[in-house]
């Protein structure tokens, strides 16, 4: 009866920088969902002797994919924490201050609201903004408050299911949802391999810094 | 009993650069639709002295033909997408940077929605930002992401009968609609030659790159 | 039983530049109305200095008269293709980049809708940019494409009874209105000189080349 509101096909076979996989649900059930984030334009503040280069400005944002006013609010805040953390770990990067950013949630037509693709997002943008791929099946949860604290989602069982239906092998769930997960069956995290965490700080470290060197 | 909400006669013989034939679909029977796409004004970024020449502005895009939002969206994902194409594709070109664009959707008094005219819109743009039109009695439809994904859409079998009523002879469908077209009946599908397309470049290929050198 | 909704009484003798006559009709019958366009301000883009002069801005469009939506998306279409045209054939001419434009249907009061004065939009823009007035005693009706294709209206023969009643000797129908209009008794005919267009450039044709000298 229903279909979940989101594609429960795997769209990405790897994928590229600027696009990550969430994990979404409802009453129907859960699903597999991606951030696309890209570049409208670039270098837009450089521009010499002021001329603007276009409609889209360094610094702004856009989104589609029919989201309500908490998943809209979600990527306002999910670009402030990302231009922060970015200047934090890389002081001489500019991107987000350079570049005219869009947010897309495929399918299109869907409309799609709330706010745990807060850590999703946050990582859509930093991913594109340094150029890194996200580990390969990996998904990821939690809405991010704007100093980078991963508070608890909903929908624990359900998108565990839909993860691993769409062939994820890692998950990232907030702390706060650790209870949750623990008394899920065996059954249901078969395979599974979850990591919790409370600062986004440790999302970047599974998503984004898996394959860095690690001081010594 | 009803009309098709889109006209379902033919209004191009051929088509100029910058207009796209695409196919629409609704419980009352499937269409053509044209995506028409123009230049409101070139060369705005151009402007010396930080004169801008007028209200519009490069890199800005007006849409005109009764759309919803997601079809709304879609043209503004399609319009961050060309760009990015074009990038690609030609590096040197600054057409979308450049141009105040305006897509309209004939017949101007009819409601119209939906993503699946997604790559018919690229294709609209980047058809007007290189000159070239596409290939003669092509149409085409699909819904796609924000990095070029094809996702399959709705009424396979109105929109094939809908190109053929208007002499349409070559169908982009996407690949993830390969099973419900190969359920056709051949009566249906008789003269019509069909591509299934999985990314945007595929679209391309077929629409724009038909009369390019390939490399030996 | 009610009244038309538009005006039926002629309003203007002679029609300045940027004034053209159309045809409207609606359930209760047909009528003449005129659409109106002005510049609210010229050379806005040339101002020294960086200085605007104003509020408004070259290449600017506002609309009175109560219009609804697809008819604001009308005058919308009409001046991106004015302009574009314009730009065809006095490739000097920046009238519209530098010019604030206003579009006004009256009577100010009465609601309006509808895709089909295109044409007539557009000539009265195309009009006031070469300050050339309309053949006299001409109407015209028809919606029109982003690329200059006019496509079918609706009430031919309330729009040919309306036109005669406010004495119009000469109508422009879109060629698709042809078979509507042979079928009109040669009662409502009378008089009436028609011509059928097809394309933006036989409505120019018709209504502003008609005293240009044509090439030998």
């Amino acid at each position: 009866v229903g279909q979940p509101p989101f594609q429960t096909d795997r769209i990405y076979e790897t994928t590229p920088p600027g696009v990550v996989t969430g994990l979404a649900w409802t009453s129907m059930g859960g699903s597999t969902l991606y951030i696309e984030c890209t570049a409208v334009q670039q270098n837009v503040r450089s521009a010499e002797n002021g001329e603007e280069g276009g409609g889209s400005k360094g610094g702004t944002l856009k989104t589609t994919g029919q989201l309500g006013d908490v998943m809209k609010e979600s990527t306002t805040i999910a670009h402030t924490y990302a231009r922060a953390f970015l200047q934090r770990k890389h002081p001489g990067n500019t991107f987000f201050d350079d570049t005219a950013l869009h947010v897309h949630v495929p399918a299109g037509s869907t409309p799609k609201d709330g706010p745990s693709a807060g850590c999703t997002m946050i990582t859509a943008m930093v991913s594109l903004a340094t150029g890194k791929p996200v580990r390969p099946n990996l998904a990821m949860t939690g809405e991010v408050t704007l100093t980078g604290i991963v508070m608890p989602i909903g929908g624990v069982k359900e998108k565990t299911i839909a993860a691993r239906r769409s062939g994820v092998t890692t998950i990232l769930f907030p702390e706060g949802n650790r209870r949750d997960y623990d008394e899920l069956s065996d059954e249901v995290k078969r395979g599974i391999e979850v990591h919790f965490v409370s600062t986004y700080d440790e999302v970047y470290e599974h998503a984004l810094g898996w394959d860095e060197a690690k001081p010594a």
